[in-house]
């Protein structure tokens, strides 16, 4: 795998996934299909953490924006999974600071902001609860993060954050300090517990230099052991490419759409299927090269399903419509549940923010 | 002059002593003797706004450190007198991070901390209330100014960080987002209140590209009025060097000095006297060149004194010998003073704090 080889991480083998069930008793579809969460670094000595007893923390961030989709809740997902399982904290970094820094004009510091709340509420829908989910707004609980932030600041060059993210002159300096509140987070839970709580971060591969940062310079800056990561799959658009854009809103399915925009996009979307009936009775479908597939093994929890699902594609006996029509019922369902969660969420969301809980 | 020139700031001149004394009824001697405040920039509009009663701040800072010198208290000893005679807040940042960020090696952030406060005393000791000192310590009250900086920040790229500062490429990046912090509180006002409330900023030239920055950004970011500066002189050092200077200690009178090593200096330091006796009293001295006579314009607040000093020099009746005594006596009467009050300033500290006053 070329990420893998290029960012020296490692795959998601039998091994970790062995040690995960021995330690909970199951190990989640997200990480036991393989299809989704599928590399990491340094996954190992968090789990050996886990089975010592020692504390660790879950560590996950997003530049809030209007347009979450539902692809964003999937490792949201697994998150919860992690914190009930594992019994650990999770904090959560709403970055409206860099989105508003990068964003050349656009949106102003106010409107990001309202997003991360936004944002948090379809977070908290996922069931967490506020003892163990830690929401941090860079904006408003900037305190948290910049003693921290100064001493990354101090380890890291123009020219490293320059090489690193791609920056240049013409980069405002606000965008260029940012990546020290990213890897401040990392190393807050040892802060706030005076101990040393190192994270896990699952993340996408194009974070993942944000955190390599913060593991060159963790020992100096006194922050053994270094944050690990588990790193999920970009999910692909519905209408067949290779990541969701905002530029085409119909590659996605966002939290806020209504049932009757889910239906279209799904029932648009790109298939693994053949041409015509005929020929998928005759041949069978592709699965493994569908969209509409991969969007069931990431909201299907039922294994059964999933292999029915997959065997009567190939079998030729279940045609796209009809696999469309299932997945856009697993979806309603989904979404109705969660939209119903994120109108409760409305009136804990403080209880949720870092500041009401660490001094 | 060649600083009011290369900056394009005003010399104070008469009409400017004229409209204080005017507002207020008298001129402070370190504004009226020409001496050490002398050049301004937009301080007219300040005054203008003070007879209409519209509301402004004064702003100064100080990046912490262990040697604070007694010439440090002047810029101090001014604002003091505009706080009294022109009712204002008065914002003071202590910049512990930057003086972290930009130490190699050196201090570490609980070290500037820790000066942050020492030095804070010395401030509250020269008789500010609470009510109108507001004391900033950047590592701790960050929250105040870091929704500013990301605002100022996205207008300062940083090619014109590198350009205003001197940064290069291996300078780090917390460093070169320090600016934003400085520039911010000149906007602080401003949000606290929710009206505008521009700034005079009392600095020395040293601090300028700060407040050029501040003045080219305001009108972007929605803060007119832009800041107003008035300029000090740096402050000789006893042993005749430009400026005093931390690594020949006795170019400086420290606050902590012992009685005996104040008065060592002071007898040591560089006159406009001549080489013996008989020529004093035959020639006279050179006052106007001599650094003695510097301190007695600074810490002498009686004009009467002061004439005299300059008259009975010139004229050969006072020796350097007996005019060191002079301003032995007084430094002394003046750092006891100083230290009483510096010592009860430590349990009212906490009241100072911009935390507890804003929200």
């Amino acid at each position: 795998m070329r990420l893998a080889r290029e960012f020296g991480v490692q795959l998601i083998t039998e091994n970790e996934i062995n040690t995960i069930r021995e330690l909970t008793g199951e190990v989640h579809y997200l990480i036991r299909r393989g299809g989704f969460f599928y590399a990491h670094r340094d996954l190992v000595p968090i789990l050996s953490r886990q089975r010592s007893g020692l504390k660790w923390a879950l560590y996950d961030g997003r530049g809030p924006s209007a347009d979450l989709h539902i692809g964003h809740l999937v490792p949201w997902m697994l998150s919860k999974w992690f914190v009930d399982k594992f019994n650990v904290d999770y904090f959560f970094e709403l970055t409206d600071d860099e989105k508003f820094l990068v964003k050349e004009g656009g949106y102003t510091l106010e409107q990001t902001n309202k997003y991360a709340y936004e944002n948090a509420l379809d977070l908290i829908a996922l069931g967490f609860t506020p003892d163990k989910l830690h929401i941090i707004i860079d904006s408003e609980d900037i305190k948290y993060l910049y003693k921290i932030a100064v001493r990354v600041g101090k380890k890291l060059t123009l020219s490293t954050v320059k090489h690193t993210f791609g920056f240049t002159d013409s980069t405002n300096v606000g965008a260029a300090f940012f990546p020290t509140l990213e890897i401040s987070v990392a190393f807050l839970p040892t802060e706030l517990y005076g101990e040393q709580v190192p994270v896990l971060i699952p993340t996408a591969i194009d974070q993942d230099p944000y955190f390599r940062l913060a593991r060159d310079i963790a020992d100096e800056l006194g922050y053994p052991p270094k944050p690990s990561t588990i790193y999920s799959k970009f999910i692909p658009g519905l209408t067949g490419e290779d990541k969701m854009s905002a530029s085409n809103p119909d590659s996605a399915i966002y939290v806020t759409d209504s049932e009757r925009d889910v239906r279209r996009k799904i029932m648009n979307a790109l298939t693994g299927g053949q041409p015509t009936v005929e020929l998928q009775r005759k041949y069978g479908g592709d699965p493994d090269n569908c969209v509409v597939y991969k969007y069931h093994l990431l909201f299907q929890d039922s294994d059964e399903k999933v292999r029915d699902i997959y065997e009567n594609c190939r079998a030729g006996k279940l045609l796209c419509g009809e696999c469309k029509i299932m997945l856009f019922e697993r979806i309603r369902e989904f979404m109705k549940e969660h939209n119903e969660r994120r109108e409760r969420a409305k009136d804990a969301i403080q209880q949720y923010r870092i500041s009401v809980k660490f001094r």
